[in-house]
């Protein structure tokens, strides 16, 4: 039992390194690289993966792995042993030469989707949406050999939420579909919101001072420079190059809350990635359970701290001073929550974000079981964004082909967004309810008492249990949409006098 | 023999973009990494560079070297199946136990030269260097089995000078000697160096005008930025991220030659980098043959261009005017080249310099030999340096502890330095005759007609032959001090007037 678990804990740790080795050929690619080194990088990426890949699926580690699990564990060791046998299991039952028909298919779709945003020309990018569908179809079969789920999307599913299933996430997005739907009626016909002038968002907005405050807020949340670093990217990320390094970018547009905003966003990963990685233990407990609880953790920060009157009573006065806005708190509250439909998910308010997500969510678990058809989505996505938020987009490229996602087939992935958010909003009411003073830290900018309350309920149990358990001994209950629409309802209803 | 050459052709692209893969670690490191990072670094490093060595190492690899040894073949595959075969049998003589011992003593033995140089004590690090040269010793032993030397400094020079022993050395260092001595004496007596003032360099030179400058040669001497970029690092570096993706580190001081120059050697070593891996194979022919050949082409750049009239006839109204120094040519031209012994190698002018390498190459080729003891070397040191140089540390800081090098027991590296030197002025003085106008050329920051001459006489052939044979091919002789103390000789006369 000894050596294999010395050989779990040698693979585990080589997997994770070699890991963070590719994470910083990807952070490189998006920061520093030459443009003309790409072709180099993909290369380079490829033959790092085809090496991590091989040290996965060795037989060695897995027979160390079923050795384990016949064996009588401590608690902790017994779930890891578990875990890995799971994840060895998923990865061993898909053959090789499926592993690269997907890999040539996902390479070969990105750019089909790249041309056909390019040229806005849904067709380019169709027959390659409907290849990969079919593998992911495929894929999830394999993967239900080992997972039993009885839906396809449920497989792919897993592999981000573990423990969630589509049959559990319909009702839960259908409440919080009628909530929002009510909630923005409500919005939109209030005086406040038919009469809303943006006066300070217009005005001038330094990039320098814009990059000083995102490097600011992102050490008060607690992002030291000796452990992280700021760069400037064309898309915000956040990745763990290793422990006690962290990164995240940012980029620079003329609304002010775009660099500050993301940066909270990717502040509130960073923090989490740092709380897990801390101890310097490589173990793939040592990871978020799931891609839902890592989003709520960014969400968080960005939302429910970064988007409330008392994280503002402390910033105001200074974007008031530097940027000179010659305005009131309370305008530029009023104006940073101004809510209004958009086109993009990206770019959308608190309030419309889920429904964006619900429309995903909706679309592609009927087109993983094949009750709607590739061809028929740019006009299925249109109906759903004329019904759930009013407006329409006029080229698919502002529609169905805006996001990555699709383009390599990542089914399942949109729904963490909206289980992020709604998490965050529970975690928001049990940190107020522990901690009366919450109010008070934030509007002196020290945020280390959050800090503290997100480490001993959230971060430090790593994957050790799986999200919706976390939640549930943090916060009193799973996943739940109530918490996010009684938050959404209290704020909007101040705002717009409804 | 089809199926050797497709092996032989895989494990050398895996090793290669492997081995960009560790190295964009270490410029990482170097540049970006936040401080505490540095643990995670070395573990990644670590098991990276233990992937690579497994692939170097493999029979399949070996196996299909060795078949392919006794096939019938054109020239340049004859050439590269002979190349891999020695460095394949070379790394394969040598236990892996050893391997281990010496990365172990060489991590130790680093730090305790950090320390030992922090306390200037050099009874702090004289332990490590007696085990690291043991090491040395015994490695060179392992090395001899295959590769018969009749001493063990051959066995070591080989793996940076092939084809070069130190018998063929001593006799051109000390000729290089004699004439550097000479040439100094002759300087030190003239009036000109007696009365010498310097004033311009003690100007102002803002920090940001420097990087501007610097990144305006870098782009002249070829290195555009969409295959190559200049970072701040403590230590100026190239580093060869992959094909198209070229990048040099530089560093700020008073001096504005230390961003400038340091930028100009590096973007030396840069384009012959560019020009080696230009076509995307990935072969170990597409490399330096010898480390004294990439430093030549650094060499090149700084000296045989950058220290000269016509360089500095494009440049210097440019400092004059941007750092306003209100000189003239001729001035600045005296003040940037003027002789002064100085105790640190790295801050030696191009006539000192040699002689610093010359008391290394002596004082290792003897302690490799066991003819002298590490416990002696700070007095030997110290006599070498009254002796050539006429000045002597106080310090052995300053002293025998000034380089990293003999710290991880680099032995036969220094060398390589006053061999690129002499390259450097051999190849100077073959262009200088090949190609009349290249001083006009010069004049006008122009040096695409440099760039083309050193690709087609030198960067092309990478190492399908060995360094002295390119050279001699090149310059119609192999390596051979004449040119250079020729050089310095014509150069120095006209500054000094003696």
């Amino acid at each position: 039992m000894k050596k294999d678990l010395e050989i779990i804990d040698r693979y585990q740790k080589e997997i994770i390194l070699l890991g963070q080795a590719s994470a910083l050929l990807g952070w490189d690619q998006q920061t520093y690289m030459p443009k003309k080194g790409v072709h180099a990088r993909a290369e380079q990426s490829a033959i790092l993966s085809s090496v991590i890949h091989e040290k996965f699926l060795s037989d060695e580690f897995f027979n160390a792995v079923k050795n384990l699990n016949k064996e009588k564990l401590d608690i902790k060791t017994k779930f890891l042993v578990q875990k890995l046998f799971k994840e060895l299991s998923k990865a061993r039952n898909i053959p090789k030469e499926f592993v690269e028909e997907l890999s040539k298919a996902q390479a070969l779709s990105f750019h089909a989707w790249q041309e056909a945003r390019d040229k806005n020309k849904f067709s380019i990018f169709q027959p390659h949406l409907e290849k990969i569908t079919d593998l992911r179809r495929k894929q999830a079969d394999y993967l239900n050999y080992f997972l039993n789920f009885d839906n396809r999307y449920d497989a792919l599913l897993d592999g981000f939420e573990e423990g969630m299933t589509s049959e559990k996430l319909k009702p839960l997005f259908d409440e919080l579909k009628v909530g929002l739907i009510k909630l923005l009626k409500n919005i939109k016909e209030s005086k406040v919101y038919k009469s809303h002038k943006e006066v300070l968002l217009k005005k001038d907005f330094p990039k320098d001072i814009q990059i000083e405050f995102a490097k600011d807020v992102f050490k008060r949340i607690g992002l030291s420079e000796d452990i992280s670093r700021i760069d400037l990217a064309e898309h915000p990320f956040e990745t763990r190059i290793g422990v006690n390094d962290i990164r995240i970018t940012t980029n620079v547009r003329n609304d002010p809350l775009f660099a500050f905003g993301s940066t909270i966003h990717e502040a509130g990963h960073a923090l989490y990635e740092f709380s897990l990685s801390e101890s310097g233990t490589y173990n793939f407990l040592r990871d978020a359970p799931s891609t839902g609880l890592h989003e709520s953790q960014s969400r968080f920060w960005e939302l429910s701290i970064g988007m409330q009157k008392p994280f503002w009573e402390f910033y105001f006065p200074k974007f008031n001073d530097k940027f000179n806005l010659q305005g009131t708190l309370n305008d530029w509250y009023k104006e940073i929550n101004h809510v209004k439909p958009s086109l993009i998910r990206i770019e959308s308010d608190e309030v419309h974000y889920c429904l964006h997500i619900i429309i995903r969510f909706e679309i592609e678990t009927e087109l993983l079981e094949g009750k709607i058809q590739v061809k028929d989505l740019p006009k299925i996505w249109n109906e759903k964004m004329k019904k759930y938020i009013g407006i329409v987009p006029k080229t698919d490229k502002e529609g169905v082909m805006q996001d990555v996602h699709w383009s390599e087939g990542y089914f399942g992935y949109f729904p963490t967004y909206a289980i992020g958010t709604m998490y965050a909003a529970q975690i928001y009411y049990a940190i107020k309810k522990d901690i009366p003073s919450m109010d008070n830290e934030i509007k002196k900018g020290d945020y280390s008492i959050i800090r503290k309350w997100l480490h001993e309920k959230i971060h430090k149990y790593g994957a050790e249990m799986y999200a919706n358990e976390i939640i549930e001994k943090a916060t009193g209950e799973g996943l739940n949409p109530k918490k996010f629409i009684e938050y959404l309802n209290k704020k909007y209803q101040e705002l717009y006098q409804f």
